[in-house]
């Protein structure tokens, strides 16, 4: 029997009574069938797209560990309103971890499977946070030779959600868009897009040193929300790039409210005559995080032709289509080192991850802060 | 000269110092032009639409009367924050009111014009708070005979909003809809639409004896956002009707969001795994007036296929254009005095409405009490 047969992958549950328990669970690897391969994850990434699941939603003030340093324990109160919406999982233990990369180590009978033996690949579709994980071959990524399985860690969920972002503004007729929280690996990357495709990006992040990170990757527009300027620098900015749609990572407080009060203050500067109905573009803010689990509040004093809405990668990449959705990851992996490179703050083990002075740092997805896991590490 | 020739006309300037006055101006009745008629107004509603041109957001507890009983003045401060939005509109004396009917009085040369001599027509476009309005032939709809103005002084904006509701649930592939403030003069409109065409409705009301009032008109779902099982009642109803699109009278507040999480718990029901991130179905709500003019807020625990936002009549109608707009304006002229009929509270002359116990009760827009202005009234 190979060393591959079994291994370790990372289970959330949440109890009825209120709880969320972290566990590392020993695990047979599935033999793979004809179009299936094995893949040994050498690297995965903690987004902030991973943590509900992880934390589902806990209070991690309350976190505690327990059980060994081989077999760790994680657990934390969730409150009652948070355990509502988690009906539909209570009592299931659930594998994490939405994308990887690795090395194929053992493969199925077919051409397609056999063709991978030994590529470093990158994965997408759950419980990537183990030491192996078995898929279709027809859903790895082969990375360009050279190319170390921690850069391609996120070859899916933040670049596709980057190159999502510019699509969306395109496909819905805007000429220009606002990111938040834009210091963020995410947040680099598109402006990195947005340089390479000539598209107007008004960057807004929390501190005002993030100003400066991104003035050094080229960034023309960034505001700081922690200026008493904002407003102001906003509005200008709005105006300058005439940006009527915004991604927001962050959801809670007023920053979706100000955005679209900001648009049709700048629409309003060219405006012909008074119109009791605001400004005519349609303005619009998609929230696709919530950094800031908080209400959303806003007042509407931004006429009529406004929107604010979820946005969700998968969904958006079922309605363009699997062959416009193809042409998206065949770029991010010809620019994996260049556009879509990420960096991270450490990389740590299975069970390092579930150390709470590391949860500690990596659950408040700061900005420079994100975590690698390398399931692998110190297990062979 | 005709008697036609100098009218009263309703007038609202926001002062740059962050005041509404609101007066009767004297103003000459324009020559019809060979394609226009002069239509003396009998009757125009105040519609909520209405009150925000009339009153510009000012606070009406510091409404204050002045000037004579002909020639009455009224005007109430704004906060500086309301002020802000009303820069497109200083210093300028607006004519007030979107809808009318009345009988013509005089017409231009044309034979269009000429055949609606002594008619009594429903008129839309602003500046009806007057005695006479001149206006396009075209854009008269000719009451059906035995129509009284008072019976057709609402052809327009209620019926067609109401009209625009269902079928923007249509188009937008919905297959009922939830409303808001749902007792009012629209509230009963759209039940009598919902009845006669088979969509199911989901009303809210916020007063315990609206339930009754509309069950007595025939609606099978009303919800009272004052009952302790409100949400437990709104998440059966929408269970039942498989609602998905609301339209909210109401705006601020947390009830936008309540709707979206009764959606999603709604759908949840019949979900047959757990998602992270929701329900697939999109689950919309369109803000199309602002009786609670607070910040509108929302947690959101809805997943990720939601929206929010601004639903404006006019947009709606370019939107679909004049051939299927013009499909409605047919039907609400057939069906004025059954599905379309609107009751008031009281009627009232021009210097009528600018009197401060009037104002006190017609700017509340609470259902029951709304009024119905004849610039005409003791002027002849």
């Amino acid at each position: 029997m190979s060393s591959t047969s079994m291994g370790l992958q990372l289970r959330s549950t949440v109890k009825k009574e209120g709880i969320v328990e972290i566990t590392l669970a020993r695990v047979p690897t599935p033999e793979p069938k004809p179009e299936e391969v094995v893949v040994r994850i050498d690297a995965s990434p903690i987004n902030p797209s991973d943590q509900g699941l992880l934390f589902g939603g806990a209070d991690l003030t309350t976190v505690k560990a327990s059980g060994t340093a081989d077999n760790p324990v994680v657990t934390a109160s969730i409150s009652p309103a948070a355990l509502k919406a988690l009906a539909g999982r209570l009592e299931q233990s659930l594998p994490v971890g939405n994308e990887a990369a690795g090395v194929v180590v053992q493969a199925g009978a077919s051409p397609a499977a056999q063709a991978l033996m030994g590529k470093t690949v990158a994965i997408l579709g759950g419980a990537m946070y183990a030491q192996y994980r078995c898929i279709k071959a027809m859903q790895c990524l082969v990375l360009p030779p050279g190319t170390t399985p921690a850069e391609g860690a996120d070859c899916f969920v933040n670049p596709l959600t980057a190159l999502g972002m510019v699509e969306t503004m395109r496909r819905e007729g805007h000429k220009a868009l606002v990111h938040t929280a834009a210091a963020s690996n995410l947040g680099q990357m598109l402006n990195k897009i947005c340089i390479k495709d000539k598209v107007d990006l008004v960057n807004i992040v929390r501190r005002p040193e993030h100003v400066d990170l991104l003035k050094r990757i080229g960034a023309t527009y960034v505001c700081s929300s922690a200026s008493p300027q904002f407003m102001d620098d906003l509005v200008e900015a709005l105006a300058a790039s005439g940006a009527t749609v915004a991604f927001d990572a962050i959801g809670g407080g007023r920053l979706a409210g100000q955005i679209l009060g900001g648009m049709e203050t700048a629409a309003n500067r060219t405006a012909k005559e008074y119109s009791r109905y605001g400004s005519t573009p349609h303005k619009q803010v998609y929230i696709y995080g919530g950094l800031d689990r908080g209400p959303t509040e806003f007042h509407r004093t931004f006429g009529m032709a406004w929107g604010v809405g979820g946005w969700l990668l998968t969904a958006f990449l079922q309605k363009i289509g699997f062959e416009a959705a193809q042409k998206l990851r065949e770029r991010v992996a010809a620019e994996i080192k260049t556009t879509f490179a990420s960096t991270y703050a450490k990389e740590v083990s299975l069970a390092e991850a579930l150390r709470i002075e590391e949860i500690m740092v990596y659950s408040k997805q700061a900005t420079g802060e994100k975590y690698l896991i390398n399931p692998n590490k110190g297990a062979r």
